[in-house]
């Protein structure tokens, strides 16, 4: 392999956030997330998010972090409401229906809801006979790298508020989106205009985690993590990662890394003529490239993934960026693209 | 706190399996569990099993594991016989109903099945009109620090097969029962003899991961795993553990460290005259203290989960030791244990 | 066949039943349960059971309204607490749990709960590694036949007050129970004192139905029923089956009468020496016959369910009558079982 | 009400199918549809399919139908493929979901699956990311009255050869299907070409009762029903109500009304100038009416179901027809629908 650009979790975690866990090794601790490291770890976020009253939980993944917030807060006949490109309605192998609830999808062509496509799946759900839509489920970044801005997540809310529907912020890639130079939401809007919303560590420094910032009443969510598997034995190992990542900034300063390189990378390979169909500010770039060049890239030893063919002579494909991703690797690989015909 | 014997998950992990996690950081690799390390990690486990055609799959935790396979082996009608103090019927939030399945139990006084035990939940079920017992589950060690002979292993395989049933073995503390004295199973024989167990990491030496071995026909299995919300981004993380606890033996090492401190501590408790109801082998050890003595071993900075009280004046508790627990703090105890009345 | 007393639904409905069916059939009705003739047949059954708020619904058998009750009630880590012969936890081939629910059992040997038994399972519960004990499930009559009096009952409603558990009855077979001689409970006490209960007709001279009295708050309930197949397209079967059963009596007159039949059977029987171990008061009756007696009736043409065996040499047999039953019927099987040895 | 065109379930049971059941009322039996009653109608039906030894199961209703059969054929992971109108997609409050499984749904703007929509779904599914297409579920008649020919429903039997796919009809308006004068298939061909089909009653004559035809191998499907709460107590109602349906061919002269009703109903609409956008040879007719027409229906005291809006000035309504419509109910409405603007 030459680089890699398939994903933001190809590496191990920031030396940073491995030297934390060294460091904390050989205390002792309760388990279970209850230890002292987890609870100053959800102290310092609270204050970053100016939510005092938040419940704060760390859990190890995306799918899970996304299922069991979404099991939690419906009953047995309420439905999510996703953008069809949502991670919840495709490549999650069907989560949410293993917990039982429908995902009403709603065409969105920039991977984003907005209140008119909310609406329109609620007042298509009508009576007993359908499901109940009871949760807006949306990511920032969206699966196609684009983000929300602070007007679009005020709609959403009023919306939510205006039909009795949770608002779910999936943040797996939400350190890209809070550094993007098109962003203007904080960690503090986030927690005042979402039901819940996590900060992910997996895609942005963290051996694994998710830190889940709940707003919505949900007094026994632990035994929802505990039910599915998800309350690792040692969780005090999220929270001292959580605490290296965001106590002095790096969680950003690494996001921001990433984004760069992804500007970089977009930008270079713009220069050499191939387009992006849906422009993103984040650290996931779409362009679409001959097949031809697909495949010498391939044979020289990149990696990344094909999103969709563009007919029958191109294909969309995707490359990511991270807090990992150094410069020079961008640099190489743009003098190598320049070759491939 | 003055020592922990809550648990063996106290610390974080052997000094060593940090190292590797260390070595291994900046390796790109694929997500999933699809990267090399952990395919040479797999090979390595099935040349220790014997088990050459054996699918090995990582997961993160015990519960985890032990809901996913079970889920994954039974059709929905279909149900669990388990030892009434079984972890998948006490300690679980009910996470195999979650899933949809029954869990018949079976009383067994030193929390090991027996064929007669199974039988006797098989023969009570006879018909549409109640579920269909399919799958053993037990662990070993047990939940009370007992462990399985080959001979009993051997006959609850012949019992299963009589009665078409899977057996499966939950391995959570699997190091301290093949390293006890009075063990005679070695991992080729758990290949051998079960449908699927599992090497638990958690409980000895790692920061998380269980390493399931499963003989069972299961094509999809890492359809389920990706459901289930447990299928790790970075799931090199287990695979490069598993090779560190496992590649030199460091594994049972760890295990029987754990298992000589038990003793030790069992035996200075015993010297002191206080009596253990159930004698366990292994890493586990449950005494019955006067009520008084336990106030004063917590008052002294002592931690230790209360099993269950004795009457008015006793209670049971657990001790339990691990790959981490120093000589010194044993004897320590002891000499404190010595001064409570 | 001679005669059979396996069960109290051998036979279609009542002919009074059937008439009303016949005489509503070419009225044409909205769907669902929607119509006038199930609305008029809610009032009348508020009315009966004193309680004008209560929420009336129908559905089609017992079990479908055992685990509809309970998963519209409960969360996911809620569980049912049941006596060990409830028919919950034993015949219903582990609906309950295909919800995602545990049912947790104690040992009643006369088939009831006390608060005593509902406490011993609360207490054992007490942390997110474990389920949440949330709905006490009784059956009146119990599946053993025997009956709740109102001072039972008002136990166990301070009971689930105390500790904030949902009461469910499950009438099933409630005709039996509220005409027995021990009865001292009404339709209006049922209403009072749980928080659902239902009042079984295809035990009791109907086709089929069960008439749902609800008193906790349920708004969404009818998507429960909808989501899980239980929703008949003509609800009003059931409007009409429990108008014609409930306006004068009829449902009390045919459960008096099984009763006045089991009472003669059950006399009959004792009278030529055979014990009854556990009393009942109901229209099941339980004696233990010798396996010969077993095998000559069933080659007269007998039938019954067999209980258990008693020993080697002798079975508890089931004999269950309804409103069909015939006095001739009984007086022909008394003489037949006088012969046998 | 004037007339209602709401369903074809808006009244009991053809008189036959109620005198059979007060023919067999005191005959006593067996429970769960395991009595002669049943078996005999079990023969009749595999005569009627030519499929000596399929699987037939009786079932209160479709929607139980539907998600039972649904379940018991899939793995968790699996998904069902169905039109975007498709009853199990839009009309039961998830209930497919309810039971683990995703809906995966084609756009079908006849409401008709074809081998190339099924494929654009398989095709879309391609890892363990993603849930497994493993089911088409298909309507005859479809939710917008279309009808499958044979050479179309060969080509989707192919198909799911091809792809290793299951496939389901609802039949619950199968005879409104099957006896159109488009129709080319027959119950054999059904039962050839499908792994599973049900010959619906509800909609056709009956008090309630689907009659399932399964080929795939389903060995504890009973399981199934019971643990679902579908296994009726008095079974012998499905097989009494089915025998007087079929062993005449009551059930096809009653569709064949159904429709001939239908026909003159919408040649009728349409000499008054009125458009089906989308024709139909079925029991149900979907014309559009101008808003002003509607209103004046409904003020007169039709009933009928409001479809979509067509703008805004314009609605497309649905009628349906019954065993149970009078030719002068037609003729009535007709003259009515003359003087409405």
């Amino acid at each position: 392999m030459l680089y890699s650009f398939r994903n933001d979790y190809s590496e191990g975690a920031h030396p940073q956030v491995l030297q934390a866990l060294t460091d904390t090794n050989l205390q002792q601790t309760v388990g279970y997330g209850m230890d002292p490291l987890c609870e100053a770890t959800r102290d310092l976020i609270r204050r970053l998010c100016n939510a005092p009253d938040a419940d704060v939980h760390f859990l190890v993944g995306g799918t899970q972090t996304n299922f069991i917030v979404i099991e939690s807060l419906l009953r047995p006949y309420e439905a999510v409401i996703a953008a069809h490109t949502g991670h919840v309605n495709v490549h999650e192998t069907g989560a949410i229906e293993s917990t039982g609830h429908k995902v009403c999808t709603a065409y969105a062509p920039d991977g984003k809801l907005t209140p008119a496509l909310v609406e329109s799946v609620v007042n298509s759900h009508s009576s007993e006979h359908m499901v109940l839509p009871r949760l807006v489920y949306i990511s920032d970044t969206t699966e196609i790298g684009t983000i929300y801005t602070k007007a679009e997540l005020e709609a959403l809310r009023q919306c939510c508020d205006k039909h009795g529907l949770f608002l779910f912020l999936d943040g797996a890639r939400l350190g890209s989106a809070l550094t993007s130079p098109e962003n203007d939401l904080t960690l503090a809007d986030l927690a005042a205009l979402t039901d819940a919303f996590y900060i992910g560590g997996t895609k942005n420094g963290a051996l694994f985690g998710e830190a889940l910032i709940m707003n919505a009443p949900n007094e026994h969510f632990r035994w929802h993590i505990k039910q599915r598997g998800a309350m690792l034995a040692k969780g005090r190992l999220m929270g001292v990662q959580f605490r290296a990542l965001l106590e002095n900034g790096l969680y950003f300063d690494m996001a921001r890394h990433a984004n760069e390189m992804a500007y970089r990378l977009r930008d270079g390979i713009a220069a050499l003529g191939y387009p992006f169909p849906v422009p993103s500010p984040s650290n996931q770039q779409f362009p679409v490239l001959p097949n031809t060049v697909v495949e010498q890239l391939q044979a020289m030893g990149y990696e990344f993934e094909i999103d969709h063919a563009e007919g029958d002579s191109h294909t969309c494909v995707r490359f990511v960026t991270s807090w990992a991703t150094p410069e020079h690797a961008i640099d190489t690989f743009l003098k190598n693209l320049a070759t491939c015909k």
